[in-house]
């Protein structure tokens, strides 16, 4: 029997993470994959949404100068595939090169030390659970992979639906439906709780919906998909509120769940969470020695970069090095919805839920070039810090085009780096949407140019 | 005669932020301006520059997987003029908002504490001069705003250009020939020196100049346009290689001259160096006392953020606080320019001049998908380090699409507040070009997972 020091169960981010950086310390690593090396990210979530979002916002970016722009979606789809079997590719010649071994089928764990891909036997000293998760369905509404899908199959469908329902509006459900918004479809997004991203506070959504209403997309909320009848090449919904619509592609993309059972992790007695995350302690470790899980099977937040962390926390520790753990909370976000959403904390509402007194600085950020050259008028940042001292920061909030490379230059602070004073004197390049980071000290500070403070 | 605390010359971006900094502390300040609030890079540098991107930039984006993409000029013109308004009005409203006054015309000193704009005299405490820079002109090719423009009417030509001749491969020159490259224009960009951007390695220019020939654009280095004649509606350029050719139009941008002459700065024996630029000291006081300057008219770096932050630091010392100054080699600079070129500090040819020792790791950055979706193949990052000390940082390039985003993550570092350790445990956001930030950090830490080391 062949025998591996690390065993890895999936080849997403986590799992190809911590197979190179194990591999390149000399361990024996195999990784398991029975489906594409990549995992979700790499296959079917933010690497072929990024690359549909390029083109999608070109294509807002011309329509709103009224100009003409239009792309086969045939080019698109094999373009977007081309993209991500590069990154695959690569993915496996980088596992490859550090001499991790790739082991094509499920790896299912048949007792402790053994691991199985259904044609052979593998002995392992450490196993990492790395699995991720799958998409969610609703008891009514099951995915077919036709005419009702999820982020799985929406980016590589044989032709660009004209009629999109989207079922959930979390983050994968917001930034389809600008994609798909952008590309001409008709797009019409139901979301069951208050607000869409449910998670946020009800100002940031509320700009993000009118910046979706802008460009064309229907959205109700506090409304449940109540049932789908396929009719033909079509696919009628009624909704929670009386409304009945014709769609001919459904998104569900209600939520996650677990990909943590069928890898035998029972046959070993680890122990799950009650939605079925596995349960790890601070460095990751299972209930059983020596079985670790990192990445979205260890819980939220379900972040590509969260699992890069993860797992360089995880080989440091393995190889008997100090270590260190950024909290979950200070992970951040974002979302690619064209008005872009980005933070790192708590909302309000957490705050509010943890009856903590903060005090709220929230700027709008259209007077900055770089955002208004983007034409994005709901664009705001929102700072909440500690309601005596400022310094103790709980929340940052931008909401903005390219949102998503500004959070970064907040990450010092949130992290305990830096300070309101450094940031204030810091030349954030004219003319990007960073230059924020700088107003926004300032502004807390009592020192804003561009801002006039209402007294 | 009316009496202002502080009269500012010129309402730029070191002007407009001097003078509101200063009227919030209840000091009366006068702007003079003769042409429109706002300066060079409102008018005619950033802002226009910035609106024209963000539209040719999407065109390339759809071309390249066959889109179409077409944008009518005059709809171009009228939404950038649009947006430079937008931004004008809102400056002119935070100047008044905050008490200070703009008065029309050119400020010139008569003697020293009196200013007249030609109609009335004013008196003043303290001078700021931000009167900017000027496009060069060469001794036989004249600006004429018509066939020979500059900066300044590029943006808001009536037609279209068919072909277009830049002459100057520097920031100006690079960024335009990207964007009218990308608007179907025929370019072709001339430098007399080395190579274009020539302050920056060679390197960096190579990638820049490959990735100009892949968009159409033909640069010719070492080459001086020896005459350019009239015929009509287009004119023949004569190149120094013997090369003829025929363009409608010609953007002179060779570099800019100080614009500190016709301000009767003379009457009060302001000391200039010997390019024309104001000589000023640490806390940007010329040799007359109480007569400032900053911005682009005290010299280089030519950028809108310095002028911000010569601004901040000028406010407090007239306001008697503590003051701080962050050296012009710490200023990060930003060529948008498709691949865009930003850095901090300093290149290899400048510490070579310097007889510096240093150590270079330079990493493609194509493998993150933030850059394959831009489809940047000439992508990388630079760090140059003292070859002993790696926490000494010397300078940082990036070479990648959103560089001028990403820079502002690298600012903690080469401002001294963090360190490699602690930036290589920051989770900047999957899937952002800022990744590159950590990714640097663990090679140069030995700790990388996407980079395969040679040894």
């Amino acid at each position: 029997m062949k025998k591996f020091d690390v065993v890895v169960l999936g080849s997403g981010v986590a799992g190809y993470s911590v197979a190179i950086g194990l591999a390149k310390q000399g361990l024996n690593v195999a990784v398991f994959e029975e489906d594409n090396v990549g995992g979700e990210c790499v296959n079917y979530g933010c690497v072929p949404s990024k690359a549909f979002y390029v083109v999608s916002e070109s294509i807002k970016n011309l329509r709103k100068i009224n100009g003409e722009a239009y792309v086969d979606w045939r080019n698109l789809v094999d373009w977007v595939k081309n993209i991500v079997n590069e990154t695959r590719v690569n993915i496996e010649r980088l596992l490859e090169t550090n001499g991790a071994s790739i082991i094509r089928g499920r790896g299912v764990v048949k007792r402790i030390g053994v691991v199985s891909n259904g044609s052979f036997d593998y002995e392992y000293e450490r196993l990492i659970v790395a699995t991720g998760t799958n998409p969610k369905e609703l008891k009514n509404i099951r995915l077919n992979g036709r005419s009702i899908v999820s982020n799985r199959e929406i980016f590589y469908l044989e032709d660009k639906p004209s009629r999109l329902l989207v079922i959930g509006g979390g983050v994968i459900g917001v930034e389809a439906a600008n994609i798909f918004a952008n590309l001409g479809v008709d797009t019409v997004v139901v979301e069951a709780l208050e607000h869409v991203l449910p998670f946020v506070d009800q100002d940031v959504a509320s700009s993000l919906r009118r910046y979706m209403a802008e460009r064309g997309v229907k959205v109700y909320e506090k409304t449940i998909v109540e049932r789908i009848v396929e009719n033909g090449s079509s696919v009628k919904a009624t909704l929670s509120n009386g409304v009945e619509l014709d769609f001919d592609r459904v998104l569900l993309s209600i939520g996650r769940t677990p990909r943590s059972t069928g890898f035998g992790l029972e046959n070993v007695n680890v122990e799950l969470d009650k939605e079925g995350y596995i349960r790890v302690n601070e460095g990751f470790e299972t209930n059983v020695k020596n079985v670790y899980a990192i990445g979205d099977v260890r819980g939220p937040p379900l972040l590509a970069h969260k699992a890069i962390v993860d797992a360089a926390v995880l080989v440091k520790l393995i190889r008997g090095e100090e270590t260190f753990r950024i909290p979950d909370q200070l992970i951040p976000q974002t979302v690619f919805s064209g008005l872009e959403v980005s933070w790192i904390g708590y909302s309000e509402k957490d705050l509010n839920g943890m009856s903590i007194n903060y005090r709220r600085f929230k700027l709008p950020v259209y007077y900055l070039s770089a955002v208004r050259v983007k034409d994005s008028k709901f664009s705001f940042v929102k700072i909440i810090v500690d309601e005596k001292d400022y310094s103790k920061i709980y929340g940052v909030w931008i909401i903005a085009p390219n949102a998503s490379e500004v959070v970064s230059s907040f990450l010092p602070f949130v992290l305990g780096r830096t300070d309101w004073v450094k940031l204030s004197k810091t030349p954030y390049p004219h003319l990007t949407v960073s230059e924020v980071v700088r107003e926004v000290a300032e502004f807390i500070l009592g020192e804003s140019i561009h801002y006039v403070v209402k007294k």
